[in-house]
């Protein structure tokens, strides 16, 4: 019993020493979960930003997330800051407790094998999100990105079938409703 | 020594734990800083959402806060779902380490001691925003904001000098620039 008053004395100041050490060693001072320039949605924000924003990338992952995809995702979100017209967000999604966000895995039909998982909203239209099934590097996601949100001065045109196309000034891309790349100029015959 | 041995085994067992338990006891299975319905804005994100968004509350804060109006301020995040036009967010703002968001207090020359501090911006005006001064009570920023946002028909008219005004079907209260309450009928006339 001796043995255990120093024990016990010395843990319940050792309590608010770590609660400090884990709140001030979170990255970026924050919450340890906030990714600078990443904004951090959930079932109500979610609907609120997504409608109204030309591109949104949408990465969906579990609520603690950490490793070298995670390191890209920050070098990623900290670089978006020169698009105006591109946001990019994350949805923290854990399947126990108060099941956070998991509404939106469901709507979406995520597993939780696959996260992170990259999805790409254009001109607000969050139910025909194109995935972004790459490499989980900033610079193949950029490239992807690129593409995938045209050039200035072109429009996008969402035609009633599945394909919408960028039209503008310079190059014309065509896409197809469910990925986002270049596609040749056979293809895109076919597709227009 | 020996006595030191079993204690620093039982602290290695209890720190995972306690980090653990740090996590899952966090409101909302969430980050413990996240605020269901709230949008947390940094440096980069404030700036792509504020200007394309019709209103948004912002609250600011130090990075760590609880209490009564921590409380209210949940209330009003949850409660702001059903409002299409109205976004609520939220800057957290450490002076230390590496000073989180110090830049945006910076820029509203908000005081510490004021925190937390209420704006709400109008029509994308984040150079502009209306302060709201009053109780930290879900109640009562609800009704500052219903006066705020004007009714469903009605339409923001900003003038060239400091008024600014709502004009539709419904009553038309118009707005000093520097604060957000119905006018009387004399000091309408005197704005007009």
């Amino acid at each position: 019993v001796a043995a255990a008053v120093p024990r016990s004395a010395s843990l319940s100041l050792l309590l608010p020493l770590l609660l400090g050490f884990l709140l001030l060693s979170a990255p970026h001072g924050g919450s340890g979960l906030h990714t600078k320039g990443a904004l951090p949605l959930d079932t109500v924000t979610f609907y609120k930003v997504i409608p109204k924003s030309r591109f949104v990338l949408v990465k969906f992952n579990t609520q603690y997330r950490y490793g070298e995809k995670q390191d890209e995702f920050r070098r990623l979100a900290e670089n978006s800051a020169s698009s105006d017209d591109l946001l990019v967000a994350e949805v923290g999604i854990s399947d126990y407790g108060d099941k956070l966000n998991m509404e939106l895995s469901e709507k979406y039909k995520l597993l939780k094998e696959s996260y992170p998982v990259f999805y790409l909203s254009r001109e607000g239209d969050f139910e025909n999100p194109v995935p972004c099934t790459g490499a989980v590097k900033v610079g193949a996601i950029q490239r992807w990105l690129k593409g995938c949100i045209g050039h200035p001065g072109q429009e996008f045109i969402r035609a009633s079938g599945v394909e919408a196309r960028w039209v503008g000034p310079k190059s014309t891309p065509v896409w197809s409703k469910s990925r986002c790349a270049r596609v040749t100029g056979r293809e895109r015959a076919r597709a227009i």
